[in-house]
């Protein structure tokens, strides 16, 4: 594990700006921020081992789909969002898209949610991903307790006075 | 990736308990099984910079503690479980209990919840270390974007029908 | 059951746009439709035998209101239309409106929504007339459990890119 | 309409059970009823044209699943039962279970729910059918505005203090 | 304020049980605690002007029935505890009962809450009390946005491990 | 209790606005209403003996924050207000900022909402810290359980058509 593999982190650490001066948590006022169009994409994956994978791949054919059911519940956790995660901002979500990847010993998730706004997604379609892979670990726990979710994270983000962001190329 | 990574796949998977004959997701019934005392640990991280993992220190310390507000989420993202995860029976879950470790260049949570009912509580112990890494993630996402969410998984488990399982030697 | 009572089917059914081109489940992206006022009409009822309406009526006089009880169930059922219904967006509601008819042989109930926002509300319109009806149906059921919802439908919807709806002449 | 449309209508009403005499609506008390196995089934149905029944059935086989987001939208709604309907109790609900039947001018749908509790799953399985009905409406809206939701109502009922119940034979 | 208004103080006040021995806040374990029935009465009141209460009067009778509507929001707000208040357990409660006084300057608000379970049910009455505050003041607040909530308390309790308690003399 | 305990109650009081002529609660249309800055600050006291306030000044230095858990509790629940509150319209709510003094005899609480929206923040303000004072009292009541939530009310309100509010002079 080293700096790559957390991307860039900035060389002058901004202040925590969910707590105030004093050390007290807040939602912090985005009342002055431009009310624009913002975009983040997440991703992540669940590792499993290769039968289990053949599971999945073949219920999605025949005699259970656990990634339909993962779509719609990473739809509605990204809807969520500021329910789960204590100082997000509610926000009129106006996109949110799901895909899965079948690899051989993981299914990569995508997540990617759009808003108007004044603040930005990026915790969105994080916890897309995370309840997207959580579901996918539920449906098939009884055929294998040991899968890892791995690699959840940001891969790209617009919008906003932070501006374009995305993941840098070692750790990719 | 390897399967010692993923733990002790079963030999032979049994069926996608959640699904019917037929293919259509269900709540899977649990009512003929035994009400008794079940437990679940599980725990994950949250990589990044040595820089941020001090901010975090240091914030605790004095001017915004981040893990007394990704503590207090946890709790209410375990209880929250069957909500996210579509396929989780409700429970009246007993104890929930979740710890941080600062690391060189991450933070580690674990999570163990506690029920008297008749399913286990392993996404309980996952959603609840899930939304701690989210949170965390918040948190902090001002000083770095580039923070991943890692090596989600369950530890242990015990109680029910399948009684013991814990994760084995060569992942840990 | 003809078509008449499905009202108005288009000649040339569009596309499903809660799916993309794979077939994936999405929040269908609105970020670029205008922000204007949007309004729809919902009505449904719950048929039972006239002495259950009976039972309705004079507890609204004096022992228990069933109906009012129903009012503030439908109000928060509407605003609750994207928790219950996967590929509804958030929406900032700006008015619910809901009104009970006592019949002969059922409770009528109109339920009309607005907003200023980028989608319709249909669908919030819909939900707080079913969840009416189903508060309705629970006061009841210790009196009558063979009463029936019906007819939850439509009525009227206006804004939006889709402009003036409402239900035809033959089956109202 | 007639009698025989809202089944058995009791001989003798009781009193509305959710309010006290002097007609507050209340959480009744059930808290000396006994723990038992308790099972209810409910149905409905979304009416529309048979171009919109079409539709169903080849996203079903090919390029968006209207009825998997409709399964797991009910099997949640379930779940929410105590959320929607005021005067619900909160349930350990054991199973949930929905099936769909493509007709020929409509999508029938019949839920089942199971607990051991103290009350009646009669509202869960009415309320998953209901959710069930609204998703259908909202996944097929675009295509067809005038679909009906119809026939909402509980089949049968068994467990607890009133016993078995089941509709009749005129209505069905 | 003297110690009288805040009633009996523990003489030797037991340790933080929603903490652990490192200062962690926790769902504290109550699976060891026997399930038995438990009880709660809170009380609360809206101080207002006499020129409210008279709204609040007539409107009960004719034009607006402020109290209905409270009855509703206390009894959803007692079945949402756990959800607001971090470290308080999921409860299957059994019943929940409000009742509302007219007094000269202010609305006088009781609820009990009961449950079988593994722990108390004291913050549930003291939930069902708040949300009917609230929703009184947001009903009335177009007409008197001076009115303060006052004296939101526990009355009595019974049940579990601490036994019976209820509020001494000189505060009543 | 006199008059000058309420604030100051409008001279002649206007009509219940969520309810229309008919007397049926509403959620009352506030479409034409302007999309402005609006903000709103309540306040609120938990009363205690000197002993338990002893017992919040120590955890909060060493073994359990008290007010830190409230901090979070409490942003939730302003978060939650239109899911409380029946007759509460969603909100884009842009901050939220709570503050704890700790008293001789007391906890008192402050929270400020903002907001850019069409209606104000008064209950969201109010509902913060209602919340806040709730879990307080979780939290001690293993040590006292005879604590007293008091003087919730409004300190000010600004922005929208009723403009400028502020609590006068002689109940401060």
């Amino acid at each position: 594990m080293s700096d790559d593999i957390t991307g860039r982190p900035n060389e002058h650490p901004t202040e925590l700006t969910h707590f105030d001066d004093s050390g007290r948590a807040r939602l912090v006022d985005v009342g002055d921020k431009e009310e624009t169009t913002r975009q983040a994409t997440a991703s992540g994956r669940v590792a499993m081992s290769p039968e289990t994978v053949t599971v999945v791949r073949e219920g999605r054919a025949a005699k259970g789909d656990v990634l339909a059911v993962a779509q719609v519940a990473a739809i509605i956790g990204g809807k969520r969002t500021h329910e789960l995660v204590p100082m997000c901002h509610p926000l009129m979500l106006t996109a949110i898209d799901v895909a899965f990847e079948i690899e051989e010993r993981a299914i990569g998730i995508t997540a990617t949610v759009k808003t108007r706004g004044r603040t930005g997604v990026e915790m969105e379609a994080l916890c897309a991903v995370s309840v997207a892979a959580l579901t996918i670990y539920d449906m098939l726990k009884a055929v294998d307790r040991g899968m890892v979710i791995e690699q959840v994270r940001l891969e790209r983000k617009s919008g906003g006075r932070s501006g374009e962001w995305s993941r840098g190329g070692a750790d990719q």
